[in-house]
């Protein structure tokens, strides 16, 4: 099945919000055999998003947009494709009665704007696809021929819960009543932490090029390089077991370094590995401000495990919340081995747990000297009073040495639990 | 001058990578009045890539591609783009000897592979554009009537590099000649925070469609929502004064709800009120697990400000290492207005500094009561002593409702500190 996607929005053509929607319906629509055969972007703009939408169409007969269904003036989606299918619009009771009501459970002062009322209108005709993310419903649009158009909110979060919660599914129930090929395009990502690009590249050698005949892509990041296998083109199971083959072949060479696969979160895993201990964790945090108890925090449920910890940007924190010595902080300064582990063993005695964690270093743009420039990270654990510490030396910007700072403080403590 | 992108690659429509490129071109382009009606994106397959441009060419008569330039067999835009023209390919002397120079140079083994040479290959009549960050030229091509193509390498810092130097004077030199020039496209954000969309566009009324003939557009985020004048097709000085005059208007509307302009971060603002003042901060936060001490200290130089945290996620710690009593926790429950007072105010006193900010809530997805839905989070902040609170109700996910409860969280300590 080909389908396009037209994204709607002057912010999206004058470059002030780069367009995630596309990315994530693309590499779901893949793995069902759906291939997006072209993008377009236009502005906020009838005539335009007609065009675009007609356009597509005729090349298709699919096309999924995004943005443009919002209750301002300057949201003309609906109409302007309700036009092109010569339909008019109308309120839909029940879409105005559930934006009433949620208007009235948030406790908003005052009645509901009558803008919202809006978002209310559907083409007649026209399948309301239930928005359980936000306000503004999605609309499926499909005439006589079976020509359809597929209406999306444009926020990211809202686009994303509604192409899986109701796109998806509904294109797979039309592939398999027209019978469509079922070729499919599948991936698996190996996460790999604390190892550059160019040593896993030789530490591979000749694997690093279409290992198994499947296509290897080298992704680094802030939480480490990437290795992503792709397969094109092949029914599923062929595919899986290719990437079952390649994927093998890539762990037997680099294996220690992978943490996980495809979405796996760092800071899941510990959180996993302390759960299964029966141990609880405490952080210490100079440079990263609060960012690893953030990680931590992010995941649902983190709280059986993760108590709390010092924000020790100051010093003076890290000596009085801490206990950090101030002769190891004059002897060796702020970031430093020592200062590392007496802030991890710090977070572990003073908030009452068995694991301590802690970061301290130079995130820039200033504070470099030449023994310990921006960049430099001590992170140190310490398990039930077994103290590790570890150096990272990072490029990158402020923002980035801290996400650094934080896997690698994360990836530390993995490691230091698996080997208990 | 209005333009269209195309962006070639199949890694972009299966989602693999997002596009960066777009975004870079548009946002410089507009600084100096060039107009991007449109951008599409195709995969590495020669007929839709002719087939895009030649539309897009139709439009708007100036198209500028990234990607599909290297070496490899799926790289088409140069043939592909030169059918188009009727025009041939042939070696560039000059490519080809500065590629086999940059091979020698980078010390690799053997003799520069044949697939090189196509990178040298340039279509009959057209202009190369120097590459000073990687090894594939760029190509300006343009017919008798003056419709033009310039085609640029994928890789983003290739791309943002030649856009510069190459690109970018190229269009201000023709609109120079062609007379456009001195016709900007230009715009201001203001942003708000606190206020719901629909409510804002009530409050503005008829000024939610053209303020004052200028475009608006409502860009609703985790940080509030924003709101972009957009002026296009004037003169610099003319729209500067447009955008200042739609601007006061919305300012006399939603004034109190305005934080700040363009990329101002409301933690910034925070910042540089407790510097004015000779302050300092620290905070407690539960729900948000170090978020707000994370936004705080990202923005380099606010170690003199702020002083660090304690992150209580645990209940035990808020009484530990904050003083919030238990009777407090018992009788009102973490998410209460009582405990993030009790906890402003520990934050406070036991770091021994100025101002604490708390933060305590329920991000769900669970957790939730018919009193205490997902979504509640309870704020305050203690100034010297003086504490206000302050309840949102945030829809969205776990991530989402711990930004808006950390924004929500500075709001408050903004309001409190410009109030004093």
């Amino acid at each position: 099945m080909n389908v396009e996607l037209v994204s709607i929005g002057d912010e999206l053509l004058l470059g002030y919000t780069i367009d995630t929607n596309a990315t994530f319906f693309a590499r779901a629509a893949a793995e069902l055999g759906i291939r997006v055969v072209r993008r377009s972007t236009v502005g906020d703009t009838a005539g335009e998003i007609a065009d675009a939408v007609r356009e597509a169409l005729d090349r298709t007969g699919g096309v999924i947009t995004s943005g443009g269904l919002g209750p301002t003036a300057d949201d003309l989606t609906k109409a302007s494709i309700a036009e092109l299918f010569d339909r008019g619009l109308a309120l839909d009771e029940g879409i105005w009665e559930a934006l009433q009501a949620r208007w009235k459970a948030r406790k908003w002062p005052g009645e509901i704007p009558l803008a919202n009322r809006t978002q209310a209108l559907v083409p007649v005709g026209a399948t309301v696809l239930t928005n359980r993310h936000g306000s503004a419903p999605g609309i499926w649009l499909e005439d006589p021929e079976g020509r359809w158009v597929a209406m999306l909110p444009g926020v990211p979060r809202e686009f994303r819960g509604m192409t899986t919660d109701e796109l998806l599914p509904r294109l797979t129930a039309r592939m398999a009543a027209t019978g469509a090929s079922g070729l499919v395009v599948r991936s698996r990502t190996l996460r790999t932490t604390g190892i550059a690009e160019s040593a896993i590249a030789d530490a591979l050698g000749k694997l690093s090029k279409d290992p198994m005949g499947v296509a290897l892509a080298f992704l680094p990041g802030w939480e480490g390089v990437d290795l992503r296998l792709t397969v094109t083109d092949l029914p599923a199971e062929v595919a899986d077991a290719q990437l079952q083959i390649a994927a093998n072949a890539l762990r037997a060479r680099v294996g220690p370094w992978i943490y996980g696969e495809d979405e796996t979160d760092l800071a899941g895993l510990v959180l996993d590995a302390l759960r299964a201990m029966h141990r609880r964790a405490a952080v210490a945090e100079s440079c990263t401000g609060g960012m690893l108890g953030m990680r931590l925090s992010a995941i649902p449920g983190s709280s059986d495990v993760f108590a709390g910890g010092i924000i020790s940007y100051d010093n003076e924190v890290k000596v009085r919340h801490l206990g950090v010595r101030e002769s190891t902080l004059r002897a060796h300064g702020a970031v430093s081995e020592e200062t590392a582990r007496e802030m991890a063993t710090g977070a572990r005695t003073r908030l009452g747990v068995d694991v301590g964690i802690g970061v301290t270093g130079i995130a820039g743009p200033s504070g470099g000297t030449p023994e310990k420039p921006v960049g430099t990270v001590w992170v140190a654990v310490d398990v039930l009073g077994n103290v590790q510490a570890s150096r990272i030396s990072s490029v990158g910007d402020r923002a980035e040495v801290r996400q650094r700072g934080t896997q690698a403080a994360l990836a530390l403590l993995l490691r230091a639990l698996e080997t208990r």
